[in-house]
């Protein structure tokens, strides 16, 4: 089959078009908004705590060394169509929708976003763009990709040197439209990677986001935690939590908001029993029981950046079966973060927890590989996954989540961020992972 | 520019591969969930109400339709990427991630579903296709893409008389992988349009739960509309209706479960000030003064289906100004549903409300089209836009929201959810809109 060997694609070894991001050996401490702390302030100081954010400066010097690697690939204009894509290069976050929205960047720096009127407002203002291109609705009466090859003419960029992230708008809720290469005759250079190779490694202030994210993450799952009680549903205990923990946060970080397509700010959930052995399963609000094993979800959202933290959790005294099931995850985690280390293949990160699988005789009960990265999206590349081929750097950040699912008793999974470091890595969610304070006696 | 003419494909009138999906004239009657109903009822009686869904049927019954279409067009077997897609003919509802789902019909109906590890209980569990086949995990050693085609193969599927609803996976999250056609030598025949047409008229079962997801939207934004107080913030006011609607869903209703990527289950919430202006802005948390003009929205998820019910509210005694451009906004909402019946283009629609706006010399402050379809998804095909084909039928179902948009005032906009119905519409949303019972007094 002609083309087959494209299949490995997703595990090409990445270019860096830059280095010049600000990357420091250790991110710059960042205030840990702790429980009560505002309580003993004086209220003059009370919210005054510094909120890291990506400053229009990064932004623009993203977009450069965008513009250093279209150079080198010999673009004269690249169009950007994947949300988190363009939200990276711009600041602009948006909901996607059926209206397109592009970014062009020409192979001199100047770049041009095309929304939607609906957008027309929020895009002018969240971004440092040369030039925000209005057009007026999809479908309209004229099709918006036309903008978009508009955009293009004016950059004189020619077809054959037109890049592009996918050849088209990335079809959503009811979207239809012509391919880029439909419209321009040639089918556009693939330079994804071109972007992608930059959002793999994390710059001061992005690691900055993500440590803070962590932090309120930590603060909402203790609260959770300590709200779980038996007869309640999973909802009646965590909405709760997510709740309060999200006033805090409007509260302490005057002008803060969530950035993006998920607009909640906080996460903070748990599945019980049976359920939990489909790790995406949507089965909740059965009543937590006695005997019941819970696997929790917590997160918050710092200028667009998310973290990730899970925790296995079981309801009484646990049984003989449930303290093995849960060892053997404990240790398969513990061995993936400690393998983790700069120059590492991302791939060997998952053999070495398949083979300490085998050792305790639970190879048959993992049902995914061990990590992915973490950043602006939920899940990012590259993934702690036998078939990536990427290779450990400082600043990549992972979620470290290795698991094991038995069909009659349950899914044990913990997930922590962990950044990688010049001499390792650390591990960005301070939480406590040992089963004794993960029992749930209430 | 070769293919330019393909920027009319949104625009293609569609075909009904086939007619039989269940549909009657009026809905079945659904009990409305209202409140304080079940204070009333003897205790056994409570949440014993009829729950609509969709049943394996009718899921079965769509993908015949589906075959049918195929048939029609000569072709051997269909792969279906898009995840709605994927839930309207399966009722396996997911979140989607980088780890590729497809579902591929045979032309003789037989169906298997391509899903990862971490899926496999969920999706034997949740639908009634003859195959489930597991692939690992994303990258993987093997890509996934690759179980794809050989499910193709052993549907003895020819490379030209293969048809898909995209060119591969649609990529999310990290993903990258080869297009089908790299992996089959031919590009696949456009066949989103079988299974769209399907999507766009509404079953009776569909119409129940939309209706039901009115009822306790409406329900909701009551609930919230009773606590909007000034000098609170708007997550302050809403968060906590919105929640205590979702736990009157989880008692009222037992084993409903939202489904779907939005996993909220319902949904209330509003913007305040002038960022109401941006229609998808995201400015939040700035605490509600008088003068203020509030838009809200709200919906619940029943069996995966949505609706939308938004309303614009003002804090305090309006102002002239803002009286202006709420009653020309009502006279837009009220001009565009007095049009709507069978056999009336879509796009008439937002052109009867574009002449009316031109009347009332509000033209200039339209931001969007006059609304769009919603079903599974929040927003769907067609729209209430100059730019679409489409004709009116029986069992559409349309959200109503033109909107008048003033920077320096705020963004006024209801949207109510429509049925089209044999003899012209039904609005499902049974909620106040006039200003009097719109003003915030507290």
């Amino acid at each position: 089959m002609p083309g087959r060997s494209s299949s490995c694609r997703a595990r090409k070894r990445l270019r860096r078009p830059c280095g010049s991001l600000p990357r420091t050996r250790k991110p710059n401490p960042v205030t840990p908004p702790l429980p009560g702390r505002d309580a003993a302030r004086p209220p003059h100081l009370v919210g005054r705590r510094h909120i890291p954010t990506i400053s229009m400066e990064e932004y623009a010097l993203r977009r450069e060394c965008v513009s250093a690697g279209m150079q080198a690939s010999g673009l004269d204009a690249m169009c950007v169509f994947y949300p988190a894509r363009v939200a990276y290069l711009t600041g602009f976050h948006h909901v996607p929708t059926e209206r397109p929205i592009a970014l062009i960047i020409g192979s001199s720096g100047q770049s041009s976003l095309v929304v939607p009127a609906v957008e027309k407002e929020h895009a002018e203002s969240a971004t440092s763009v040369d030039q925000v291109r209005i057009y007026f609705e999809y479908p309209g009466a004229e099709h918006p990709m036309e903008s978009v090859v508009e955009v293009l003419t004016e950059m004189n960029a020619r077809p054959h040197r037109t890049g592009a992230d996918h050849d088209g708008y990335i079809p959503y809720w009811g979207y239809r439209g012509p391919r880029l290469s439909d419209l321009t005759g040639v089918e556009p250079f693939d330079s994804e990677l071109i972007i992608e190779s930059l959002r793999r490694v994390k710059s001061t202030a992005e690691l900055e986001c993500i440590q803070l994210s962590c932090d309120w993450a930590v603060r909402a799952h203790r609260r959770m935690q300590a709200a779980i009680t038996t007869g309640k549903t999973e909802m009646e205990c965590y909405t709760p939590a997510a709740e309060e923990t999200l006033f805090e946060m409007v509260h302490e970080m005057p002008g803060w908001r969530p950035r993006g397509a998920d607009d909640s700010g906080i996460i903070a959930m748990f599945v019980a029993g049976r359920s939990t052995a489909m790790p995406h399963g949507f089965v909740k609000g059965h009543g937590i029981q006695p005997g019941d094993v819970l696997v929790s979800g917590a997160g918050a959202n710092i200028d667009g950046y998310r973290s990730e933290l899970e925790r296995t959790m079981i309801v009484g005294e646990p049984t003989p079966e449930q303290v093995r099931a849960f060892e053997a995850m404990l240790a398969l985690q513990t061995r993936a973060i400690e393998v983790m280390a700069p120059g590492v293949p991302a791939g060997e990160v998952e053999l070495a927890t398949v083979r300490l699988a085998q050792e305790l005789g639970v190879e048959a009960n993992l049902r995914h590989h061990a990590g992915h990265s973490i950043g602006l999206e939920g899940h990012e590349a590259p993934f702690l996954d036998r078939g990536d081929e990427a290779v450990l750097e400082p600043g990549m950040v992972f979620t470290v989540e290795p698991g094991v699912y038995l069909q009659e008793l349950g899914g044990f999974r913990h997930s922590d961020t962990v950044v990688i470091t010049e001499d390792g890595r650390r591990v960005m969610t301070d939480y406590p992972r040992e089963l004794k304070d993960l029992i749930v006696s209430r």
